[in-house]
């Protein structure tokens, strides 16, 4: 999951702009142009760090997003600046690199130039590590309705949602309108649906008990739907049991091998069944920003670029495409997934291919992706981890779940704030960042 | 400063409307509305913890705000999380207090019910503690140009644009865009304006300094506008003197004096005088959310409305107004300040009056507000301290002034994050949350 989502542009006509910026590098040193500081592009512009270049790392925002606790966000645990450090920050030391905040529209290929609408940041060699975003599978008339979860604001959003979703229920005077504020319908069983449906149920069975005086909290419904025939389905089976166990016990409703056909104001509905929501979650599935579209080339379903061995785009020796972004080959079990661990790879391995070249060394070894493992929390205590020679389950792999997570997050503060909120919430059952903020409508 | 700001609302045609809620209280108990959840409303519900009657709490906003520390939020150092709780949380052990979250639009007086849109919320007693918002002074076109900062909503957007302005200045091809973008003004030498000059200053000075490579952070120009003749008019002269030496320490450049005429994109203007300025910051002026609108009564020229040694409105002896929306009569100093320490004793007051009406007992000694002193900081270690009988400046007071701000503080676990955040800060001139968020353009 890499943390920067570029929203889709129109394939420019890459006409030749006047370049304003950055001026030629000083002393002329090769030009490395990084797009996105999710964990792809950051940690690439890291592993580049005693490169003799001039490196840019361009992002739309100002912040690198641990994406991997958003859902903690929107669930009202953490505040955002838990979870995001600027990207300045984090590279301040690092002399050679620059930082751009803005929105890239395209690439020049022909001209070796990113383009931020106007202007033209010049590259040698450049690395796109854009992310993904939400997808609607065509059906973008439900975003509306049906919120996902990339991006901070998605996450206070969603966050809005759900609290005020309690106060209206606590507000209405008949028992259906109540009813449908207090069901919570979560899209997509994926880890992001696990993990969100799990901290509903949590918020409405533990932290908003004693607040309300005409509802009842704990009676909230929580459906979390999922088109496969099960819950994690990059996991293995018995962990999906599991995850489903865990969830049930919450109080999560789970229903498999279910399609939502209809996502409207009203709720989801699928063939002739209709569930009655004003609380919708989108977790069902990702696509990629328009890196493809941008190098005149065709993405697959997902509009993720298939890269080479090297994760060069086909026909473009300069061109990196790294994250989520990407679909690189991985060992026997198909491609790379879409977690950090895989990303950062992607983004170190591109690194030191610039840094042999830079050097006029040979390239290394073709890319392989090693994978360490995959965690799922489900409320707030149960995880499932899974590696490759043992499974974990339950409390022991909560604490995992918890010190790896912890131990991921960048900056000494951050990881003290976060533990302290946690064991603080742990202890007891509150949720910190329970503010509405945005339009009150 | 309370921390409610409700938006003027035109005064509404008093007509009966269908009572929909609350429904009569259970064994017909008196019920008291409290509207608005800053200092006096808060402090007026807790205070009728034991009221044997129903007490609503009415806010437009989930949550309390610490509104002092809200010029942290608005420079980084602090999250919305960190000086915000959600009312509900607060009250849930105080069983006979419930909470609504909505907005109200009038007061129907002779029916004796809040209104909200299509709702009446009938009462026996009310209390309205609404506040105060910024005010332009009658230039609302100001407003786009120069945000002022009472909700959690301004000061994320002043964030935004205090750090954009950087990025912006760091992106500008020509000299005189960047110094535009380096340009910040503050208009108004209170309290507000004094804190909010000395933290953008003090941002500028030490947290950017690495984290650019074609400005140099330290060459911005922060300047504070005050029309009056000196700085902390309610403050003695010799702290007003302190303040402005310690700002200009840290490099504010201070105009006492100067009435700003002229505020649009490029700057602020006055006279022949014209500063260019892309950040400007309003902390000129207050005015009361529309409490005397509502009953019909006449405000003062801040829309204050002026109330008797009982706090109630002029012919209403069951309609109490405290905190920043009344012009209550202080001791010889003049009317009690619009502080939070005189918020909270006006609301406990009406709460005092309403609980020995309760009990058929004659009312208590006309409303003395009691005088405890006068803090405001500069910066990272100074701060001007003002009791009646002592005056301190420099770092004790800043000492001081930290820990009167962690003791008022709500919730332990506050407490314990702000004081680590402000250690750490401290220690190492960072600031955590550097999140631009809301629209990119």
């Amino acid at each position: 999951m890499s943390a920067i989502t570029t929203e889709p542009t129109p394939a420019l006509a890459v006409q030749p702009l006047p370049a304003v910026m950055p001026a030629p590098a000083p002393g002329g040193k090769p030009r490395v142009v990084i797009v996105g500081a999710g964990f792809a592009g950051l940690s690439c512009a890291k592993a580049l760090a005693r490169a003799d270049a001039e490196v840019t790392l361009i992002d739309r925002r100002n912040y690198h997003l641990f994406q991997p606790l958003l859902y903690q966000v929107a669930t009202a645990a953490l505040s955002p600046a838990d979870i995001a450090w600027p990207i300045r920050g984090i590279l301040s030391s690092q002399r050679n690199t620059g930082v751009l905040l803005g929105s890239v529209t395209g690439v020049d290929t022909a001209g070796k130039a990113v383009l931020m609408g106007e202007k033209r940041v010049p590259y040698d060699y450049l690395v796109l590590a854009t992310g993904v975003r939400h997808s609607y599978f065509g059906r973008d008339d439900w975003e509306p309705h049906a919120p996902g979860l990339k991006r901070i604001e998605d996450a206070t959003e969603i966050r809005r949602r759900i609290l005020i979703a309690f106060e209206r229920a606590e507000a209405a005077s008949d028992m259906e309108t109540r009813r449908q504020h207090l069901t919570f319908v979560v899209v997509g069983g994926g880890p992001t649906g696990v993990e969100m449906a799990g901290a509903i149920a949590e918020l409405a069975r533990h932290a908003l008990t004693c607040d309300f005086r005409k509802i009842d909290p704990t009676v909230a419904r929580i459906i979390l739907i999922e088109a496969g025939p099960r819950l994690l389905a990059t996991f293995p089976e018995s962990l999906s049991k599991v995850a489903r166990w865990s969830l049930e016990r919450l109080g999560v409703q789970v229903l498999t091998g279910v399609r939502v056909e209809r996502v409207d104001a009203s709720g989801v509905g699928f063939g002739s069944d209709q569930i009655g929501s004003r609380t919708v979650i989108w977790a069902a599935g990702v696509e990629a920003s328009p890196v493809a579209d941008w190098l005149g080339q065709e993405g697959d379903r997902a509009k993720r670029l298939m890269v080479g061995t090297g994760l060069t785009a086909p026909g473009h020796e300069d061109v990196f495409v790294v994250g989520d972004a990407a679909v690189a080959a991985g060992k026997s079990k198909g491609p790379v997934p879409g977690i950090a661990p895989a990303a950062k790879q992607m983004g170190v391995y591109a690194a030191q291919v610039i840094l042999r070249r830079l050097a006029g060394k040979k390239p290394p070894k073709a890319f392989r992706y090693r994978h360490y493992g995959d965690l799922a929390t489900i409320g707030r205590k149960s995880a499932v981890v899974n590696f490759d020679f043992w499974r974990l389950s339950g409390f022991p792999a909560w604490v995992l779940w918890s010190v790896a997570h912890i131990y991921f997050l960048i900056g000494f503060k951050n990881r003290i704030v976060v533990a302290l909120n946690w064991i603080w919430n742990y202890i007891t059952f509150q949720r910190g960042a329970r503010l509405i903020t945005g339009p009150m409508d």
